[in-house]
Protein backbone atom coordinates (compact mmCIF):
# COMPACT_ATOMS: atom_id res chain seq x y z
CA UNK A 1 0.00 0.00 0.00
CA UNK A 2 2.87 2.45 1.14
CA UNK A 3 5.25 0.92 -1.53
CA UNK A 4 2.62 1.98 -4.42
CA UNK A 5 2.21 5.30 -3.08
CA UNK A 6 5.77 5.78 -3.07
CA UNK A 7 5.98 4.31 -6.71
CA UNK A 8 3.46 6.49 -8.00
CA UNK A 9 5.08 9.18 -6.37
CA UNK A 10 8.41 8.91 -8.22
CA UNK A 11 6.73 7.88 -11.43
CA UNK A 12 5.11 11.61 -11.22
CA UNK A 13 8.63 13.16 -10.28
CA UNK A 14 10.41 11.36 -12.63
CA UNK A 15 8.20 12.74 -15.25
CA UNK A 16 8.46 16.30 -14.15
CA UNK A 17 12.19 15.93 -14.29
CA UNK A 18 11.76 14.78 -17.32
CA UNK A 19 9.82 17.60 -18.25
CA UNK A 20 12.31 19.84 -16.87
CA UNK A 21 15.42 18.58 -18.33
CA UNK A 22 13.74 17.63 -21.69
CA UNK A 23 14.74 21.20 -23.61
CA UNK A 24 18.29 20.57 -22.53
CA UNK A 25 21.19 20.53 -25.15
CA UNK A 26 24.73 20.65 -25.01
CA UNK A 27 27.50 17.39 -23.49
CA UNK A 28 26.12 17.63 -19.97
CA UNK A 29 22.16 17.80 -20.59
CA UNK A 30 22.69 13.13 -20.75
CA UNK A 31 24.40 12.80 -18.22
CA UNK A 32 22.18 15.26 -15.90
CA UNK A 33 19.44 13.26 -17.04
CA UNK A 34 20.98 9.85 -16.17
CA UNK A 35 21.48 11.27 -12.84
CA UNK A 36 18.00 11.66 -12.00
CA UNK A 37 16.84 8.27 -12.97
CA UNK A 38 15.75 5.97 -10.55
CA UNK A 39 16.09 6.00 -6.52
CA UNK A 40 13.50 6.17 -4.39
CA UNK A 41 11.97 9.99 -4.13
CA UNK A 42 11.93 9.73 -0.48
CA UNK A 43 12.15 13.70 -0.31
CA UNK A 44 10.21 14.41 -2.98
CA UNK A 45 7.28 11.91 -1.43
CA UNK A 46 7.79 14.23 1.59
CA UNK A 47 7.39 17.46 -0.14
CA UNK A 48 3.99 15.84 -2.12
CA UNK A 49 3.12 14.19 1.19
CA UNK A 50 3.46 17.60 3.75
CA UNK A 51 1.62 19.58 0.41
CA UNK A 52 -1.58 17.66 0.49
CA UNK A 53 -1.53 18.14 4.38
CA UNK A 54 -1.53 21.87 4.02
CA UNK A 55 -3.78 21.87 0.83
CA UNK A 56 -1.25 22.39 -1.49
CA UNK A 57 -1.90 22.34 -5.21
CA UNK A 58 -0.27 19.67 -6.09
CA UNK A 59 0.61 20.83 -9.56
CA UNK A 60 2.55 23.56 -7.45
CA UNK A 61 4.06 20.99 -5.22
CA UNK A 62 5.66 18.89 -7.94
CA UNK A 63 8.15 21.77 -8.61
CA UNK A 64 9.93 21.74 -4.98
CA UNK A 65 9.45 18.08 -4.73
CA UNK A 66 11.45 17.82 -8.33
CA UNK A 67 13.74 20.44 -6.76
CA UNK A 68 15.38 18.59 -3.93
CA UNK A 69 15.37 15.47 -5.82
CA UNK A 70 17.83 17.27 -7.89
CA UNK A 71 19.72 18.40 -5.00
CA UNK A 72 19.75 14.77 -3.46
CA UNK A 73 21.40 13.95 -7.37
CA UNK A 74 23.55 16.61 -7.94
CA UNK A 75 25.37 15.77 -3.72
CA UNK A 76 25.42 11.92 -4.72
CA UNK A 77 27.22 12.59 -8.28
CA UNK A 78 29.55 14.67 -6.70
CA UNK A 79 30.03 12.37 -3.34
CA UNK A 80 30.56 9.90 -5.36
CA UNK A 81 33.70 11.02 -6.95
CA UNK A 82 37.10 9.58 -6.77
CA UNK A 83 38.26 12.32 -4.58
CA UNK A 84 35.41 12.04 -1.79
CA UNK A 85 33.58 8.02 -1.65
CA UNK A 86 35.04 6.98 -5.17
CA UNK A 87 32.13 4.80 -5.61
CA UNK A 88 31.53 3.07 -9.31
CA UNK A 89 27.68 1.99 -8.84
CA UNK A 90 25.29 3.92 -7.73
CA UNK A 91 21.09 2.88 -7.84
CA UNK A 92 22.75 -0.28 -9.67
CA UNK A 93 24.51 1.52 -12.64
CA UNK A 94 27.53 3.28 -13.46
CA UNK A 95 28.11 6.39 -11.78
CA UNK A 96 28.71 9.56 -13.69
CA UNK A 97 32.52 9.59 -13.66
CA UNK A 98 32.65 6.46 -14.50
CA UNK A 99 29.99 6.26 -17.23
CA UNK A 100 31.73 9.68 -18.52
CA UNK A 101 34.29 11.35 -17.21
CA UNK A 102 35.13 13.20 -13.70
CA UNK A 103 34.95 16.67 -15.67
CA UNK A 104 31.19 15.89 -16.78
CA UNK A 105 30.46 14.33 -13.66
CA UNK A 106 31.51 17.73 -11.39
CA UNK A 107 29.80 19.80 -14.42
CA UNK A 108 26.72 17.11 -13.85
CA UNK A 109 26.04 17.63 -9.95
CA UNK A 110 26.82 21.64 -10.65
CA UNK A 111 24.33 22.51 -13.26
CA UNK A 112 21.90 19.94 -11.21
CA UNK A 113 22.19 22.15 -8.16
CA UNK A 114 21.30 25.79 -10.60
CA UNK A 115 18.81 23.82 -12.21
CA UNK A 116 16.78 22.76 -8.54
CA UNK A 117 16.98 26.28 -7.55
CA UNK A 118 15.96 27.86 -10.85
CA UNK A 119 13.17 25.35 -10.33
CA UNK A 120 11.93 26.74 -7.23
CA UNK A 121 12.08 30.34 -8.32
CA UNK A 122 10.06 29.68 -11.48
CA UNK A 123 6.79 31.52 -11.35
CA UNK A 124 4.39 28.03 -12.09
CA UNK A 125 6.30 26.97 -8.58
CA UNK A 126 4.15 29.28 -6.78
CA UNK A 127 1.85 32.56 -7.16
CA UNK A 128 3.40 34.13 -4.56
CA UNK A 129 6.81 35.27 -4.78
CA UNK A 130 7.31 35.63 -1.62
CA UNK A 131 6.68 31.76 -1.38
CA UNK A 132 9.18 31.38 -3.94
CA UNK A 133 12.24 33.60 -2.33
CA UNK A 134 11.38 31.30 0.99
CA UNK A 135 11.75 28.25 -0.58
CA UNK A 136 14.98 29.10 -2.27
CA UNK A 137 16.49 30.68 0.67
CA UNK A 138 15.16 27.78 3.24
CA UNK A 139 16.46 25.55 0.92
CA UNK A 140 20.18 27.17 0.60
CA UNK A 141 19.67 26.47 4.04
CA UNK A 142 19.38 23.25 4.14
CA UNK A 143 22.09 22.32 1.18
CA UNK A 144 24.71 24.32 2.42
CA UNK A 145 27.76 25.05 3.77
CA UNK A 146 26.03 25.09 7.33
CA UNK A 147 23.94 22.12 6.33
CA UNK A 148 24.30 19.20 3.60
CA UNK A 149 27.80 20.61 2.37
CA UNK A 150 28.76 20.96 6.23
CA UNK A 151 27.79 17.08 6.53
CA UNK A 152 29.82 15.93 3.48
CA UNK A 153 32.86 17.61 4.72
CA UNK A 154 32.65 16.56 8.44
CA UNK A 155 32.56 13.32 6.84
CA UNK A 156 35.57 13.77 4.62
CA UNK A 157 37.40 15.30 7.69
CA UNK A 158 36.42 11.91 9.73
CA UNK A 159 37.74 9.41 7.26
CA UNK A 160 41.58 11.05 7.33
CA UNK A 161 41.23 11.35 11.20
CA UNK A 162 42.65 9.07 13.33
CA UNK A 163 40.45 9.43 16.35
CA UNK A 164 37.01 7.88 15.46
CA UNK A 165 33.42 10.39 16.07
CA UNK A 166 32.09 9.65 19.18
CA UNK A 167 28.23 9.54 19.26
CA UNK A 168 27.09 13.04 19.30
CA UNK A 169 29.56 14.02 16.45
CA UNK A 170 28.04 11.24 13.98
CA UNK A 171 24.60 12.61 15.18
CA UNK A 172 25.77 16.47 14.20
CA UNK A 173 27.27 15.20 10.94
CA UNK A 174 23.93 13.42 9.80
CA UNK A 175 22.16 16.18 10.59
CA UNK A 176 23.83 17.73 8.00
CA UNK A 177 24.55 15.32 5.40
CA UNK A 178 20.79 14.02 5.37
CA UNK A 179 18.88 15.42 7.80
CA UNK A 180 18.84 19.28 6.64
CA UNK A 181 17.70 17.71 3.07
CA UNK A 182 15.22 15.78 4.31
CA UNK A 183 13.77 18.34 7.29
CA UNK A 184 13.15 20.97 4.58
CA UNK A 185 11.67 18.43 2.10
CA UNK A 186 8.89 17.59 5.03
CA UNK A 187 8.67 21.35 6.18
CA UNK A 188 7.85 22.10 2.26
CA UNK A 189 3.77 22.03 2.82
CA UNK A 190 3.75 24.45 5.23
CA UNK A 191 6.28 26.35 4.35
CA UNK A 192 3.96 27.04 0.43
CA UNK A 193 0.82 27.53 2.65
CA UNK A 194 1.97 29.49 5.04
CA UNK A 195 1.06 27.76 7.82
CA UNK A 196 3.37 26.79 11.18
CA UNK A 197 5.99 23.82 10.78
CA UNK A 198 6.58 23.19 13.64
CA UNK A 199 4.39 19.37 13.46
CA UNK A 200 6.55 18.50 10.46
CA UNK A 201 9.68 19.89 11.45
CA UNK A 202 9.74 17.36 14.55
CA UNK A 203 8.09 14.53 12.46
CA UNK A 204 11.51 14.87 10.66
CA UNK A 205 14.11 15.58 12.36
CA UNK A 206 13.20 11.62 14.23
CA UNK A 207 12.88 10.51 10.70
CA UNK A 208 16.19 11.74 9.82
CA UNK A 209 17.85 10.09 12.07
CA UNK A 210 16.29 7.40 11.98
CA UNK A 211 17.17 6.97 8.08
CA UNK A 212 20.95 7.36 8.83
CA UNK A 213 20.55 4.85 11.67
CA UNK A 214 19.09 2.55 9.36
CA UNK A 215 21.63 3.08 6.41
CA UNK A 216 24.03 2.05 8.76
CA UNK A 217 22.39 -1.12 9.71
CA UNK A 218 21.87 -1.33 5.87
CA UNK A 219 25.42 -1.20 5.29
CA UNK A 220 26.62 -4.08 7.33
CA UNK A 221 23.18 -6.46 6.86
CA UNK A 222 22.08 -5.47 3.14
CA UNK A 223 22.36 -7.04 -0.04
CA UNK A 224 24.58 -5.07 -2.29
CA UNK A 225 21.73 -5.98 -5.88
CA UNK A 226 19.16 -4.97 -3.37
CA UNK A 227 20.92 -1.58 -2.16
CA UNK A 228 22.14 -0.97 -6.16
CA UNK A 229 25.31 0.18 -4.13
CA UNK A 230 28.62 -1.03 -2.40
CA UNK A 231 28.37 -1.94 0.98
CA UNK A 232 29.91 -2.79 3.98
CA UNK A 233 32.33 0.09 3.12
CA UNK A 234 32.22 1.62 6.98
CA UNK A 235 33.38 -1.50 8.50
CA UNK A 236 36.05 -2.03 6.12
CA UNK A 237 37.52 1.84 6.75
CA UNK A 238 36.79 1.23 10.21
CA UNK A 239 34.76 4.04 10.05
CA UNK A 240 32.08 4.90 13.31
CA UNK A 241 28.81 4.52 12.92
CA UNK A 242 25.58 3.84 14.60
CA UNK A 243 26.00 0.76 14.06
CA UNK A 244 29.83 0.67 15.53
CA UNK A 245 28.55 2.51 18.93
CA UNK A 246 25.38 0.89 19.79
CA UNK A 247 25.71 -2.42 18.36
CA UNK A 248 23.38 -4.07 16.08
CA UNK A 249 20.34 -4.20 18.39
CA UNK A 250 21.05 -1.26 19.99
CA UNK A 251 20.86 0.41 16.31
CA UNK A 252 17.78 -1.10 15.89
CA UNK A 253 16.27 -0.24 19.24
CA UNK A 254 16.92 3.11 18.65
CA UNK A 255 15.51 3.41 14.99
CA UNK A 256 12.54 1.80 16.34
CA UNK A 257 12.02 4.67 19.41
CA UNK A 258 12.72 7.42 16.88
CA UNK A 259 10.11 6.04 14.01
CA UNK A 260 7.66 6.14 17.05
CA UNK A 261 8.80 9.27 18.06
CA UNK A 262 8.09 10.83 14.30
CA UNK A 263 4.43 9.13 14.09
CA UNK A 264 3.71 10.86 17.25
CA UNK A 265 4.97 13.88 16.25
CA UNK A 266 2.31 13.57 13.48
CA UNK A 267 -0.82 13.82 16.17
CA UNK A 268 -2.11 16.99 15.38
CA UNK A 269 -3.11 16.02 11.63
CA UNK A 270 -5.20 12.45 12.32
CA UNK A 271 -5.23 10.02 10.25
CA UNK A 272 -4.90 12.25 6.87
CA UNK A 273 -0.96 12.29 8.05
CA UNK A 274 -0.99 8.05 7.55
CA UNK A 275 1.24 8.23 4.63
CA UNK A 276 3.82 9.49 6.71
CA UNK A 277 3.59 7.34 9.63
CA UNK A 278 4.05 4.75 7.06
CA UNK A 279 6.76 6.92 5.42
CA UNK A 280 8.65 6.70 8.85
CA UNK A 281 8.28 2.82 9.29
CA UNK A 282 9.40 2.24 5.85
CA UNK A 283 12.66 3.68 6.39
CA UNK A 284 13.58 1.29 8.90
CA UNK A 285 12.46 -1.92 6.83
CA UNK A 286 13.57 -1.13 3.18
CA UNK A 287 16.63 -2.95 1.60
CA UNK A 288 17.60 -0.07 -0.14
CA UNK B 1 40.58 57.15 -12.10
CA UNK B 2 38.52 54.08 -13.10
CA UNK B 3 40.88 51.64 -11.65
CA UNK B 4 40.49 53.45 -8.52
CA UNK B 5 36.57 53.01 -8.56
CA UNK B 6 37.49 49.19 -9.64
CA UNK B 7 39.42 49.42 -6.27
CA UNK B 8 36.81 50.87 -4.32
CA UNK B 9 34.00 48.74 -5.54
CA UNK B 10 36.48 45.73 -4.85
CA UNK B 11 36.49 46.59 -1.12
CA UNK B 12 32.69 46.91 -0.81
CA UNK B 13 32.38 43.90 -2.28
CA UNK B 14 35.02 42.41 -0.03
CA UNK B 15 33.79 43.71 3.04
CA UNK B 16 30.09 42.60 1.65
CA UNK B 17 31.40 38.98 0.93
CA UNK B 18 33.50 38.37 4.12
CA UNK B 19 30.65 39.88 6.94
CA UNK B 20 28.03 37.33 5.01
CA UNK B 21 30.76 34.13 5.28
CA UNK B 22 32.02 35.02 8.97
CA UNK B 23 29.32 33.00 10.62
CA UNK B 24 30.24 29.95 8.44
CA UNK B 25 31.62 27.21 10.70
CA UNK B 26 33.56 23.46 9.37
CA UNK B 27 36.24 22.37 7.38
CA UNK B 28 35.00 24.27 4.05
CA UNK B 29 34.73 27.70 5.57
CA UNK B 30 38.16 28.54 5.45
CA UNK B 31 38.36 27.63 1.72
CA UNK B 32 35.60 29.12 0.71
CA UNK B 33 37.12 32.72 2.44
CA UNK B 34 40.09 31.87 0.60
CA UNK B 35 38.76 31.28 -2.64
CA UNK B 36 36.82 34.57 -2.37
CA UNK B 37 39.71 36.75 -2.14
CA UNK B 38 41.15 38.80 -4.91
CA UNK B 39 40.17 39.19 -8.21
CA UNK B 40 38.99 42.50 -10.57
CA UNK B 41 35.67 42.36 -8.96
CA UNK B 42 34.61 43.56 -12.73
CA UNK B 43 30.70 41.55 -12.35
CA UNK B 44 30.68 43.26 -8.78
CA UNK B 45 31.21 46.34 -10.55
CA UNK B 46 29.40 46.29 -13.18
CA UNK B 47 25.80 44.84 -10.68
CA UNK B 48 26.79 48.27 -8.78
CA UNK B 49 27.19 50.91 -11.86
CA UNK B 50 24.31 49.53 -13.47
CA UNK B 51 21.96 49.61 -10.26
CA UNK B 52 23.21 52.83 -9.63
CA UNK B 53 22.01 53.99 -13.26
CA UNK B 54 18.58 52.70 -12.00
CA UNK B 55 18.86 54.61 -8.65
CA UNK B 56 18.68 51.13 -7.02
CA UNK B 57 19.67 51.27 -3.16
CA UNK B 58 23.69 50.36 -3.19
CA UNK B 59 22.56 48.48 0.28
CA UNK B 60 20.13 46.04 -1.98
CA UNK B 61 22.68 45.86 -5.01
CA UNK B 62 25.65 44.63 -2.93
CA UNK B 63 23.95 41.29 -2.39
CA UNK B 64 23.72 40.69 -6.08
CA UNK B 65 27.51 41.69 -6.66
CA UNK B 66 28.55 39.59 -4.19
CA UNK B 67 26.30 36.66 -5.67
CA UNK B 68 27.77 36.97 -8.79
CA UNK B 69 31.30 37.60 -7.55
CA UNK B 70 30.77 33.49 -5.81
CA UNK B 71 29.01 32.19 -8.93
CA UNK B 72 32.46 33.60 -10.60
CA UNK B 73 34.56 32.20 -7.85
CA UNK B 74 33.06 28.63 -7.87
CA UNK B 75 33.38 28.60 -11.21
CA UNK B 76 36.86 28.73 -10.77
CA UNK B 77 37.36 26.58 -7.73
CA UNK B 78 36.09 23.64 -10.00
CA UNK B 79 37.48 24.62 -13.60
CA UNK B 80 41.01 24.26 -12.04
CA UNK B 81 40.10 20.90 -10.99
CA UNK B 82 43.28 18.40 -11.98
CA UNK B 83 39.99 16.58 -13.96
CA UNK B 84 39.15 19.97 -15.50
CA UNK B 85 41.62 22.78 -16.50
CA UNK B 86 43.99 21.40 -13.95
CA UNK B 87 45.70 24.89 -12.82
CA UNK B 88 47.84 25.01 -9.66
CA UNK B 89 47.93 28.76 -9.81
CA UNK B 90 44.55 31.40 -9.52
CA UNK B 91 45.21 35.55 -8.34
CA UNK B 92 48.94 34.39 -7.39
CA UNK B 93 48.20 32.07 -4.73
CA UNK B 94 47.95 28.17 -4.71
CA UNK B 95 44.65 26.66 -6.30
CA UNK B 96 41.95 25.25 -2.93
CA UNK B 97 42.98 21.44 -4.30
CA UNK B 98 46.15 22.33 -4.22
CA UNK B 99 46.27 24.26 -0.85
CA UNK B 100 44.05 22.01 0.30
CA UNK B 101 42.17 18.75 -1.83
CA UNK B 102 40.33 17.80 -4.21
CA UNK B 103 37.40 16.85 -2.43
CA UNK B 104 37.57 20.38 -0.39
CA UNK B 105 37.60 22.08 -3.91
CA UNK B 106 34.31 19.99 -5.05
CA UNK B 107 32.79 21.13 -1.60
CA UNK B 108 34.07 24.76 -1.52
CA UNK B 109 32.59 25.12 -4.96
CA UNK B 110 28.95 23.85 -4.27
CA UNK B 111 28.42 25.82 -1.23
CA UNK B 112 29.83 28.94 -3.01
CA UNK B 113 27.01 28.44 -5.53
CA UNK B 114 24.16 27.78 -2.98
CA UNK B 115 25.77 30.69 -0.97
CA UNK B 116 25.45 32.52 -3.83
CA UNK B 117 21.48 31.61 -4.41
CA UNK B 118 20.99 32.21 -0.56
CA UNK B 119 22.48 35.55 -0.99
CA UNK B 120 19.62 36.69 -3.95
CA UNK B 121 16.97 35.05 -1.64
CA UNK B 122 17.52 37.14 1.92
CA UNK B 123 15.01 39.47 2.21
CA UNK B 124 18.32 42.46 2.69
CA UNK B 125 18.54 41.53 -0.95
CA UNK B 126 15.79 43.15 -2.04
CA UNK B 127 12.43 44.49 -0.54
CA UNK B 128 9.74 43.11 -2.53
CA UNK B 129 9.86 39.04 -3.10
CA UNK B 130 8.89 39.32 -6.94
CA UNK B 131 12.32 40.91 -7.73
CA UNK B 132 14.54 38.99 -4.98
CA UNK B 133 12.54 35.38 -6.83
CA UNK B 134 13.27 37.20 -10.69
CA UNK B 135 17.21 37.20 -9.48
CA UNK B 136 17.44 34.05 -8.45
CA UNK B 137 15.57 32.72 -11.70
CA UNK B 138 17.81 34.75 -14.08
CA UNK B 139 20.90 33.99 -12.39
CA UNK B 140 20.23 30.61 -12.23
CA UNK B 141 19.62 30.66 -16.47
CA UNK B 142 23.20 32.45 -16.54
CA UNK B 143 24.58 30.40 -14.82
CA UNK B 144 23.31 26.46 -15.26
CA UNK B 145 23.34 24.14 -18.26
CA UNK B 146 21.89 26.51 -20.72
CA UNK B 147 24.61 29.11 -19.72
CA UNK B 148 27.86 29.03 -17.78
CA UNK B 149 28.06 25.26 -17.18
CA UNK B 150 27.30 24.60 -20.94
CA UNK B 151 29.83 26.92 -21.81
CA UNK B 152 32.32 24.95 -19.79
CA UNK B 153 31.29 21.70 -21.23
CA UNK B 154 31.74 22.87 -24.53
CA UNK B 155 35.25 24.07 -23.77
CA UNK B 156 36.10 20.80 -22.10
CA UNK B 157 34.83 18.45 -25.26
CA UNK B 158 36.51 20.92 -27.36
CA UNK B 159 40.24 19.88 -25.55
CA UNK B 160 39.36 16.52 -26.59
CA UNK B 161 38.11 17.04 -29.74
CA UNK B 162 40.02 16.62 -33.32
CA UNK B 163 38.89 19.32 -35.22
CA UNK B 164 39.44 22.74 -33.62
CA UNK B 165 36.30 24.66 -33.09
CA UNK B 166 35.29 27.48 -35.76
CA UNK B 167 34.85 30.75 -34.88
CA UNK B 168 31.06 30.62 -34.34
CA UNK B 169 31.13 27.39 -31.91
CA UNK B 170 33.93 29.53 -29.99
CA UNK B 171 31.56 32.49 -29.91
CA UNK B 172 28.61 30.25 -28.69
CA UNK B 173 31.00 28.76 -25.78
CA UNK B 174 32.31 31.47 -24.79
CA UNK B 175 28.83 33.08 -24.79
CA UNK B 176 27.41 30.93 -21.97
CA UNK B 177 31.53 30.17 -20.47
CA UNK B 178 32.15 34.39 -19.78
CA UNK B 179 29.01 36.25 -21.56
CA UNK B 180 26.14 34.73 -19.28
CA UNK B 181 27.57 35.79 -16.20
CA UNK B 182 28.56 39.50 -17.30
CA UNK B 183 25.05 40.19 -19.18
CA UNK B 184 23.78 39.15 -15.87
CA UNK B 185 25.85 41.58 -13.96
CA UNK B 186 25.02 44.30 -16.11
CA UNK B 187 21.39 43.76 -16.14
CA UNK B 188 20.77 43.53 -12.80
CA UNK B 189 20.22 46.82 -12.20
CA UNK B 190 16.94 47.55 -14.70
CA UNK B 191 16.13 43.93 -13.13
CA UNK B 192 16.01 45.53 -9.76
CA UNK B 193 14.47 48.53 -10.67
CA UNK B 194 12.08 46.50 -12.48
CA UNK B 195 13.38 48.97 -15.54
CA UNK B 196 13.86 47.82 -19.19
CA UNK B 197 17.03 45.89 -19.28
CA UNK B 198 17.26 46.61 -23.71
CA UNK B 199 20.47 48.69 -23.36
CA UNK B 200 22.41 47.08 -20.75
CA UNK B 201 21.75 43.98 -22.12
CA UNK B 202 23.39 45.42 -26.09
CA UNK B 203 26.07 46.38 -23.75
CA UNK B 204 27.00 43.26 -21.57
CA UNK B 205 26.40 41.14 -25.13
CA UNK B 206 29.57 43.29 -26.68
CA UNK B 207 31.59 44.07 -23.57
CA UNK B 208 31.47 40.03 -22.70
CA UNK B 209 33.10 38.75 -26.38
CA UNK B 210 35.70 41.63 -26.01
CA UNK B 211 36.43 40.55 -22.66
CA UNK B 212 36.60 36.90 -23.69
CA UNK B 213 38.57 38.40 -26.68
CA UNK B 214 41.08 40.40 -24.39
CA UNK B 215 42.11 36.93 -22.58
CA UNK B 216 42.62 35.07 -25.63
CA UNK B 217 44.73 38.33 -26.09
CA UNK B 218 46.56 37.81 -22.45
CA UNK B 219 47.26 34.26 -22.91
CA UNK B 220 49.48 34.93 -25.88
CA UNK B 221 51.15 38.63 -24.89
CA UNK B 222 50.63 38.35 -21.42
CA UNK B 223 53.09 38.31 -17.94
CA UNK B 224 52.14 35.49 -15.62
CA UNK B 225 53.27 37.38 -12.72
CA UNK B 226 50.90 40.15 -13.49
CA UNK B 227 48.21 37.81 -14.54
CA UNK B 228 48.34 35.38 -11.54
CA UNK B 229 47.54 32.54 -13.46
CA UNK B 230 49.65 30.74 -16.33
CA UNK B 231 49.25 31.50 -19.19
CA UNK B 232 50.30 30.03 -22.92
CA UNK B 233 48.26 27.24 -22.71
CA UNK B 234 45.88 27.49 -25.47
CA UNK B 235 48.86 27.63 -28.11
CA UNK B 236 50.68 24.88 -26.07
CA UNK B 237 47.26 22.69 -26.00
CA UNK B 238 46.71 23.61 -29.48
CA UNK B 239 43.41 24.97 -28.88
CA UNK B 240 41.24 27.61 -31.35
CA UNK B 241 40.83 30.79 -29.92
CA UNK B 242 39.89 33.70 -31.47
CA UNK B 243 43.66 34.85 -31.89
CA UNK B 244 44.66 31.85 -34.14
CA UNK B 245 41.43 32.56 -35.70
CA UNK B 246 41.96 36.55 -36.31
CA UNK B 247 45.53 36.90 -35.69
CA UNK B 248 46.78 39.24 -32.93
CA UNK B 249 45.80 41.92 -34.72
CA UNK B 250 42.92 41.01 -35.94
CA UNK B 251 41.95 39.69 -33.11
CA UNK B 252 42.99 43.23 -31.44
CA UNK B 253 40.51 45.40 -33.67
CA UNK B 254 37.80 43.02 -33.69
CA UNK B 255 38.06 43.68 -29.64
CA UNK B 256 38.06 47.30 -29.93
CA UNK B 257 35.35 47.44 -32.19
CA UNK B 258 33.56 45.61 -29.67
CA UNK B 259 34.12 48.15 -27.22
CA UNK B 260 32.91 50.79 -29.16
CA UNK B 261 29.63 48.91 -29.75
CA UNK B 262 29.42 48.23 -25.61
CA UNK B 263 30.17 52.59 -25.58
CA UNK B 264 27.72 52.98 -27.94
CA UNK B 265 24.73 50.73 -26.48
CA UNK B 266 25.25 52.91 -23.40
CA UNK B 267 23.94 56.76 -24.84
CA UNK B 268 20.55 56.45 -23.29
CA UNK B 269 22.06 56.83 -20.11
CA UNK B 270 24.22 59.67 -21.44
CA UNK B 271 27.47 60.79 -18.98
CA UNK B 272 25.99 59.14 -15.89
CA UNK B 273 27.46 55.51 -17.88
CA UNK B 274 31.33 57.12 -18.20
CA UNK B 275 32.32 54.82 -15.37
CA UNK B 276 30.86 51.61 -17.63
CA UNK B 277 32.43 52.94 -20.74
CA UNK B 278 35.63 52.83 -19.03
CA UNK B 279 35.14 49.32 -17.55
CA UNK B 280 34.67 48.28 -21.28
CA UNK B 281 38.01 49.96 -22.41
CA UNK B 282 39.54 48.86 -19.28
CA UNK B 283 38.72 45.02 -20.59
CA UNK B 284 40.65 45.22 -23.20
CA UNK B 285 43.76 47.12 -22.06
CA UNK B 286 44.16 44.98 -18.60
CA UNK B 287 47.29 42.99 -17.99
CA UNK B 288 45.44 40.48 -15.13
Amino acid sequence: MFRSRLDQVASQVQAHLDMVMAPLEGPVAPAMRYTCQGGKRLRGFLVLESARLHDVDPAHAIWPAAAIEMIHAYSLVHDDLPCMDDDDLRRGRPTVHVKWDEGTAVLTGDALQTLAFECLARPECHPDPAVRADLVLTMAQAAGAQGMVLGQALDIAAESSQTPLGLDEIITLQDGKTGALIRWAAMAGPLMARDDPTPLRHYAQALGLAFQIADDILDVTGNEDAAGKRLNKDAEAGKATFVSHLGLDGAKARASDLVEEAVSALQPYGPGADNLRDAARFVISRDS
